[in-house]
């Protein structure tokens, strides 16, 4: 996958892109990203990039020009169709089924706002997708860029040592996952639940999936709206209903 | 305000946190951010900071002692009352409330889990607040940390320049932003809307709220739920409902 970052501060990717899993992904050549200073593609004397808006009001707006021009530049050094991000807040909400969809592509191009905004016009005439990382105000659009890498690159096969480690992790079967425990069993007194000790795995699967079933519902009951039940995590939330029932009647 | 990130990756924060306004906040000491090596807490003699999950199963858990360690330590060094943030795909969604309310804080701490997880008593006994970033997986918790340091830093007084750029920005006011447009007036044929020159300030500032709600009502309608109207902003969805009540009648 070739990745094309369009940014006024392209520095700031240097650090989260040489560690952990995106290094090993750019090091295994599976994912190839370029950051690219927008002020590059300015025309003007000053190579300024921004402007106050028409019609008043504080702060400077983005220039549509460079951003155009590069776009433009980019393309035509790689002929094949491709994904133009624009990360804005009036974007669709990131969310994993968007990442596994972007997995799929062999080309992404970003784009990163900053100031009070980018000149409308680029939203309007140049991108194919804008996205959100969620309802919060980020100085610009270079972290929500790592944030979306980061979730992509992982899903590209090849780039996870283990396959079943992204498979396993939460959010892939729409539910939140169990919770982890390792040595020592006892530390300061609390203690690991037993039955990850008994060596039962059917016993253990079932009560991850039980525990799993039990904190999507004490913590995002929403994703259950979204979700597909298995006849497994129907039956378990039938035990859990009953097991409720029981309560209440005593 | 006082920031400790522990992390296994605490070089990935070096070029996000020397940029744009986080460096800017650093820089004017408004905001002191410092990172630690959890593996720098550990006691073994390896310093291993992970082992395999009790129960069975792919992957790693990181080792709840050195986190508590690290707690420990730091909050020994400054004994005011910390937020002990741990990042994790089950916390409550971070959104811009919750950045204001992390804004208020003198001391923040924050966890980042990797691997599969972090065992489970960590959650239990050690943190105040488990955040998400949103409905998507990443490799550990070091990007969530950025995105909230940036959100968060923004919004303490003396860090932006002019005060009423946070302000204006999207979702303060509950709805998304009107589109912006800078110079030139005509690029590659499209044009700028008209009213942003015509220099009448009381029909400019209309136009854009009602861009504002219209943005909204397109992109994100779930927000009208959590807002309460303005009078303004009621008059101006009653005249959108008489436009469209219009065109249907024709």
């Amino acid at each position: 996958m070739n990745i094309d970052i369009l940014t006024l501060f392209p520095e700031m990717f240097a650090s989260p892109f040489d560690s952990s899993i995106i290094k090993r992904a750019r090091d295994k050549n599976i994912v190839q990203i370029n950051t690219y200073n927008i002020r590059g593609f300015s025309r003007n004397k000053h190579h300024t990039v921004d402007d106050t808006p028409f019609g008043g009001g504080v702060g400077m707006v983005m220039h549509a020009e460079p951003v155009f021009e590069a776009v433009e530049k980019l393309k035509n050094s790689n002929e094949s169709k491709s994904r133009i991000i624009l990360m804005c807040p009036q974007g669709m909400t990131f969310t994993q089924g968007y990442a596994k969809e972007l997995a799929q592509e062999e080309r992404l191009i970003f784009i990163c706002g900053h100031y009070e905004g980018i000149d409308d016009r680029v939203r309007e005439h140049l991108v194919t997708d804008e996205i959100s990382v969620g309802d919060f105000v980020l100085t610009g659009g270079e972290i929500p860029v790592m944030v979306l890498v980061d979730a992509v690159v992982r899903l590209i096969p090849g780039v996870l040592g283990d396959k079943a480690s992204a498979e396993e992790d939460s959010f892939y079967n729409g539910l939140l996952e169990y919770p982890h425990y390792t040595r020592p069993r006892n530390y300061k007194g609390c203690e690991v639940p037993e039955i990850l000790l008994s060596g039962h795995h059917e016993n253990i699967r079932k009560w991850r999936l039980r525990q799993s079933l039990l904190r999507t519902l004490a913590g995002r009951p929403d994703l259950f709206k979204e979700k597909l039940l298995t006849a497994e995590e129907k039956k378990l939330l039938k035990e859990i209903h009953a097991d409720l029932a029981e309560i209440l009647n005593t």
